[in-house]
């Protein structure tokens, strides 16, 4: 991990910049037979073909579709706080092309959907919805995988005060290299690097890029604790603590209703989940978590300030359905 | 109003064949300030060309896309009850068709999907829901308005004990002709047919060939208070149900939170809107009063128990966003 603090930086026109799979999600609902018939690992994150995307998509009652994709949730939650925010992602000329720029300009994100390819439709997530509220997702990554180098906007990135980027993202090479060039661009420009692990079999398919990119390019890592300790195979909490510490300075670790675990060279502060009455669908806990996480990191907050409104937009979203949030996070901030 | 009932008739294998516009809702809140600035009517539906939608859509915050259409939302709402329909409607090889046929497909209605026509989009309606929960239509009706009577699927028609017609679909002249071939198989064949004035605007425009229709072709016609009065242009609710009971045998009048009236030849019977705590969308509310209606009458309910069922699918659409049920209608029937 590189030190940046002591470079010269000019004010950054964007609080966070991130760099995702440009996803729609198809949300429907379903039952515990439908996962187990259709050999769904709940809660996981699968990448599906568009023979296998079809299949569930028919088979699935009916669906509501939203904008999503991992990263694109975060930015949206930052301009929800009040933060500025660009995203960079591919969407093709379709309607969940236009759906998805749409939601993302309503919400002041500055949009950079690098070079335009035909052919290939927009991404979608299908994501069934259990009645624990649990989320399964089904990617067709569509136009969004196809992420290469020259589609990561330079200006962009080095514009922004945190690059935030998405592991989901990280399933093609080409994509690793987007990844390893905007960080490069980000710290060129004196900027701090950011990644979510994303999903612990994502983590397992690439641990050694993870690890590499971890260890060279990342300022402060997010995740889940199990993918943290997927990314170290180490079997207990304390145990990945230890071990992130010798490779990045700052680790933000959710723990589901435990809340979250924010890991600096010496400290861990432990932030305690928000109260919410009745959880409707957990989809973008984790990604609104990082948005009121980045949104106080840019703006001045401390660290545990910082995890309090990531505690208080995930407790938004995972209080309805869909992976954005429903109301302006800017009037959740404690006035304290 | 031919009379149907002496002739022989075979038994029809759906309760409810619907006709109308197939539209994708994109739905959006926003503020009274909006509905002023736009110069939009609340609750009304307004035809918007290309470059209105295009306009109101981006000055539109976040949105979330999901199947409607109002007579697709009631044959739904016959299928969530249990009953037997299909729909006759246009969409486009797009990504909003494809939407849209699979949501009438996941609940178990046939769907016909007329004749294919390239190049024009799938039709979507643009909802704004303002804070009291009334939702203001933008339609642009991009294919589905292009159905004429070739479209008409005689055989799906005449294979249905009621025709449910869209008062909406009556803003071009070929779909006029539609629907009166429509209602011909569907007398030729010993079936009933319905219609629903769908928007007082609506009947504004074309109230001669309402009347027409109304008078010729229809058993069962369906509307809300506003728009049986503008039907007749008369001024208060109890002469417009003598004027509908010189046409049409059956009425079925909607009234808001004062619940319905069901017209006969020589009986009104009232029926109290059920008690919704947190009325959160209005829209779908008569469309879904129709399913609970239909569903009733072609499974031998006495019309006052079509009633309440109309009001109980009535009460579950409104208490959520969105213009489908939630939850089984079925399940919602009472024991009695």
């Amino acid at each position: 991990m590189p030190d940046t603090s002591a470079r010269e930086r000019r004010p950054a026109s964007y609080d966070v910049v991130g760099i995702g799979n440009a996803l729609v999600d198809v949300i429907a609902q379903a039952d515990d037979h439908f996962i187990r018939r259709e050999a769904l690992v709940k809660g996981s994150m699968t990448l599906v073909d568009t023979d296998r995307a079809l299949h569930l998509y028919r088979a699935l009652g009916s669906a509501v579709e939203m904008s999503g994709g991992s990263a694109a949730n975060t930015v949206c939650g930052v301009a929800s706080f009040g933060g500025r925010a660009a995203y960079i992602g591919k969407v093709s000329d379709d309607d969940l092309g236009r759906v998805f720029g749409h939601d993302l300009l309503a919400v002041g994100v500055h949009f950079a959907p690098g070079r335009h390819l035909d052919e290939i439709p927009t991404g979608r997530c299908i994501i069934v919805v259990t009645p624990d509220a649990q989320r399964t997702m089904n990617t067709y990554l569509g136009v969004s995988s196809y992420m290469c180098a020259p589609d990561v906007d330079e200006a962009v990135v080095a514009d922004g005060h945190v690059l935030y980027m998405e592991g989901y993202l990280f399933d093609r090479d080409d994509a690793k290299d987007a990844f390893r060039h905007a960080a490069r661009v980000a710290h060129g420009a004196g900027r701090e690097v950011s990644l979510t692990l994303s999903d612990s079999f994502c983590v397992d398919r690439h641990r050694e890029d993870f690890r590499a990119l971890v260890e060279d390019e990342v300022d402060i890592l997010f995740g889940n604790e199990l993918e943290l300790c997927s990314l170290y195979e180490l079997d207990t909490f304390e145990a990945a603590v230890a071990a992130v510490r010798r490779d990045s300075s700052l680790a933000v670790i959710t723990r589901g209703p435990r809340g979250a675990s924010i890991i600096t060279r010496d400290s861990v502060i432990d932030v305690g989940a928000e109260d919410v009455p009745h959880v409707i669908d957990t989809t973008g806990a984790g990604d609104l978590f990082a948005s009121g996480f980045l949104f106080g990191y840019t703006n001045g907050f401390s660290l545990a300030d910082c995890g309090r409104l990531g505690s208080i937009a995930a407790a938004e979203v995972i209080s309805h359905v869909g992976p954005r949030p429903l109301v302006e996070l800017k009037s959740l901030i404690p006035r304290a």
